[in-house]
């Protein structure tokens, strides 16, 4: 047999190191490079994706809400039965000083608790040792340049979202399969992006994101089945300090559709706009005065200090 | 800041690298131990967990039921739009160098493709580079010594499998948080494990196995929601073989409840006697004659050379 496999494949095949982006992780009590930054395959947070997550930004030197990430965070641990290994000031030291040794302005933020694999082999989840995670890498879009200029192309996929009852979207987790084949979708389509169903004719959300409709002088998002995003609840307070009315309900797939605008919301961007939906324009299909307020104020809001928190750039985590 | 930290978590707190079982892993183009055996936290597999995977176990030397194990695999690799880099033969090899380096003749050998990432960090699953890894490690059991002769104790969670409409469970995967939530809803009852509904009445399956009812010479086990595991294939087969009449259709919680004989499949163990249900014995709570004539059977069959591949423990993947 040995004669059959001439030669195995090599680095070509997988990626080289050079691939990684720059960044500075935060695993197993020490600060590494992205590209060493690994877990061990036998993690559940892999194997049976038994994982909880957030990610917060910076922006120009400065970390953006901050504190209603870290008690997301928290929470999806504790609803989770996990347990982190240090309190909330040691955790707040570990993102300052990746994000100092990335040396990043700039930045996305991901910290992560995994329940990690349990000492003797059992199978049983109580047994298992968590794992954090940190890294800060580049900060990074849901929508590029051009899209954010001109709006993004979104497709409502058949699929529909895995519903609360199975997997509680609030607490923020990596079940991305359905939201992954919501993208081919969207892509066999031609469309930019993709937002799921509730299989009852209501929307979602998106890979990463939150859905809004604006009509009316109103924004109006999916109460249930979808991440209680803090780009989403910062998209409301803003609705609400600029004198909108903001609507937390069902919001049926038609009603996007005939909506006066449509954006999304994500750590990874903020507010987006989103001006065709399944091919066919939203209104004018340009970029509505709602949506470019929310937006001017959003990042109005990144030089708040009741908002931001700066950077400890001579944080290293030693 | 500096100051109010004294020391960081040290590897106390996380796993140090003597708790990994003996085994090989072989990822990235090289076979390392399973210490070593890590994968990058950017990789969409862990991330989004974007990722398929199968399990194949070897008794006494010999994979049970190889080409079935590969064929699902590269069924699953496909229906996800991913790539493996290279075909039957070279995977196979891999496999076998896997538990010959490992020099285990009872093993559970693990192979994975995960969509990888993006060289240029896009979001676009298209432009990642899928990784293949497999791993050999000791033949592990879902159910203990004591637990397969007495039989377990099974707890019919309130909470739903993930639906198939939103993730095909035919792909196998690591969508296991509800699994993960239904184990921990079992241990509160006082029961070992756990069988998730469909949410409307019928039992689906645990985590890494299926389900069966014994009922007046036939076994019954759930059609749709579940994976087509191949033990549940295996119990199928010999249960006709032994004259026993199959039915694959929805199976109710209270059919289950009040069923002869109750028993689960799975690579990790086999054909594995289930005696009580929510507290409740089955029947007389005993292990019941058709779960061991299958039983029997099953481990009878790990000799015939019609579904076992003899390990070539010369095999080294170089």
């Amino acid at each position: 047999m040995l004669d059959q496999i001439s030669s195995f494949p090599s680095a070509s095949l997988t990626e080289g190191e050079n691939s990684f982006p720059p960044g500075v992780a935060w695993i197993d009590g020490r600060f590494v490079s992205m590209a060493e930054a690994r877990i061990p395959v036998l993690d559940w947070g892999f194997l049976r994706s038994d994982a909880t997550y957030d990610v917060v930004h910076v922006w120009k030197g400065r970390f953006f809400r901050l504190d209603a990430h870290i008690e997301r965070f928290q929470n999806s641990v504790r609803k989770l039965r996990m347990r982190l290994p240090f309190g909330t000031e040691e955790l707040e030291h570990i993102l300052h000083a990746c994000v100092a040794r990335a040396g990043l302005q700039d930045a996305y933020v991901e910290m992560i608790c995994t329940r990690g694999h349990s000492p003797s082999f059992s199978r049983d989840p109580r047994e298992a040792i968590n794992r954090f995670i940190a890294f800060a890498i580049p900060f990074g879009w849901i929508a590029d340049e051009e899209q954010r200029k001109r709006g993004l192309s979104l497709w409502i996929a058949s699929i529909p979202r895995i519903p609360p009852a199975s997997v509680d979207p609030t607490i923020k987790n990596y079940h991305w399969l359905d939201l992954v084949q919501g993208i081919f979708e969207a892509y066999d389509n031609e469309a930019e992006n993709v937002v799921l169903s509730d299989g009852s004719g209501n929307v979602t959300e998106g890979p990463g994101y939150n859905i809004f409709a604006v009509e009316g002088g109103r924004i109006h998002t999916p109460e249930k089945g979808v991440l209680e995003g803090i780009t989403r609840r910062t998209a409301l307070e803003l609705a609400q300090e600029i004198g909108l009315e903001t609507l937390v309900a069902p919001l049926s797939a038609e009603k996007l559709r005939r909506a006066e605008e449509v954006f999304i919301t994500s750590t990874a961007g903020g507010i987006m706009p989103v001006t065709k939906i399944n091919g066919e324009a939203v209104r004018e299909g340009t970029l509505g005065e709602v949506t470019r307020a929310l937006q001017e104020l959003y990042w109005a809001k990144h030089a708040d200090p009741q908002w931001t928190t700066p950077v400890d750039y001579e944080a290293t985590g030693r």
